[in-house]
């Protein structure tokens, strides 16, 4: 893929679901709004991170919020372009590429929204790979890159441009003046240079978000099983299939928790699968037995027609497929472990690898 | 007074704790701060804003958060370099002056502890001349100007640069940056030329702060009145005398209500006044008829001594002696009492001005 054209946002937007692993919110608003800036701006031209050169200056940008608020206050517009400005200020140079932080969900499409109406090339990356809650949680910081300076913009007018000590502190600081703003602003951070986003993003996960997408849409012409297709293509493996027979939800501290039960059919009737999730989902216990947890991907499709569900829209009755994809391999060092693990998450388990 | 040296640090601190009306918090660490500032930097240079030329630069500074952490948690100060620092790379030139917003309670020394550290003037003046518990309650936000771009910097190290688009939503923004930054935060705001300095802040009241200051010393040394030798320097009354008989607190949304009956003795035996506060002193009835409100400073002093006492240093039995202060006469527009009047603190009554 070298362009991203209209058609091609709700193939994305699809994989960029899976991706998300229940949670980054659902991309359909924002795919809304990248049709709609790339029929009114053009196409946007998607950059293999190993074509960078070393003096680039690629943004990041992403939504900083709560899915469910962002869906109603959509942003602007105006925001990415104050967001790039103020950071153009203080580097003194001009943006040359735009970044993305996090495939799964939402935040794939708001890179593909700022690029078409900034006209600057998307870098087809990511700094994750999946979705995760918190802002520090991306490979970047693994690396001791810095998310300062950051931009934080409302769809108001107010701007914000922040230094932090680290990118925890930035977190926690963005995180009180987002809810502030309103519960959603528009960010752009971890500023990196060529080298930086060649070697510390998770390459081609925009391209692999429209495969998987892609994927789901052909298995479903030809009557094939998506859950299968999606776990061979991303080298994962189906956990179960099976129907929804509980799911518990409690807001704590802001994030999303809760849990499903679901009772398995096919070969796995008369078995039980256990989801935990924050936002994403974050285990995965069969009768018992841990079979993936953070930062693996735990993907829950419909079991009919393969489209990805998120962790909020999960139902009583519901027939799902639940998936497990490797992470980025990088996410399973120790350092990254103690960013990402099941342990940071309030678990008292190691991090089990799911193999294919 | 053309310097401040170490030696008038705790006049001008009384004076300014007089001007608190209550509130402002104790300038009492703020003044050890002042001190070692200009003991190890030599004395700071005061200015009337009668002299600042057109092409000034002056930029005030404050202490924003919970008085009470404040105590605890003091600037590093390194703070009031970085938040200049981030101005002056924003305007693209250096701060020529410093300034002050609230020359009530510790905001009065936080100006000279800036002014000792970076070796600039200070100009004699501030923003409101008194106390209030917002950054939009000043004089500038009844002249149209902004707060913003506002520098924000911890002893941790995070700083941030916000412009807001108005002066309300910078005051939302920063607060709950400070709360999460640990309740206490260096703010640098309201950028000023030298004819907005000139012509939108309450001139001389660092002058202003050391006479009061001045007075209440040397009235006590000749025994006699300290109330009444303020009331009359600043053209105000002894609204009365009596003993503090109830004091009733609550925290409500951050910030320090409250209440206290003082019963009257002097010429006011048999009478009683009522005080209500918010971090200052909001309104004063005497036998249940409105004697003073905000705007207007209500200050209270011990009776003995004349030290001026805070809100929140109020107790059973204290003797003292109760002031009220006409406020700076812009403040008695209607756009001003927009701002600061007794309806914007929740009464459903007008201002009604204290004569002499």
């Amino acid at each position: 893929m070298e362009l991203i054209e209209a058609a091609d946002v709700t193939v994305i937007a699809r994989g960029a679901a899976i991706l998300g692993a229940g949670g980054g919110g659902d991309p359909w608003l924002g795919s809304l709004m990248a049709q709609h800036a790339i029929e009114r701006h053009g196409p946007v031209r998607l950059v293999p991170p190993g074509e960078l050169q070393d003096d680039a200056f690629v943004l990041p940008v992403a939504l900083m919020g709560a899915p469910t608020v962002i869906v109603e206050k959509a942003p602007a517009g105006d925001e990415f372009r104050r967001a790039f400005a103020s950071l153009e200020q203080y580097r003194g140079r001009a943006v040359s590429h735009v970044g993305c932080l996090e495939v799964g969900g939402l935040n794939s499409m708001v890179p593909i929204v700022s690029a078409a109406m900034t006209g600057l090339p998307l870098v087809d990356a990511d700094g994750m790979g999946r979705a995760f809650p918190e802002l520090q949680m991306v490979l970047l910081t693994v690396d001791g890159i810095s998310c300062s300076p950051m931009a934080l913009a409302d769809e108001k007018g107010n701007a914000l441009l922040l230094t932090a000590v680290d990118n925890e502190w930035a977190e926690r600081i963005a995180r009180s003046a987002t809810v502030e703003m309103g519960c959603s602003a528009t960010i752009a951070l971890y500023p990196l240079n060529g080298r930086e986003a060649r070697e510390s993003l998770v390459p081609h996960t925009l391209t692999l978000a429209r495969d998987l997408g892609l994927l789901v849409e052909q298995t479903r012409a030809a009557h094939e099983d998506a859950a299968e297709a999606v776990a061979a293509h991303a080298r994962g493996r189906v956990l179960a299939r099976g129907t929804v027979v509980d799911v518990q939800r409690r807001t704590v501290a802001g994030f999303a928790r809760g849990s499903a039960i679901i009772e398995g059919f096919d070969e796995w009737a008369g078995s039980r699968l256990e989801l935990d999730f924050q936002n994403e989902h974050l285990v995965a216990r069969l009768d018992g037995e841990l079979v993936a947890s953070v930062p693996d991907l735990i993907c829950v499709l419909d079991a009919e027609n393969g489209e990805p569900l998120t962790t909020e829209s999960l139902r009583f009755g519901y027939r799902v497929a639940v998936l497990a994809l490797p992470c980025h391999e990088r996410w399973r060092t120790a350092a990254a472990l103690e960013l990402v693990g099941p342990r940071k998450f309030g678990y008292d388990h190691d991090y089990r690898p799911v193999a294919p």
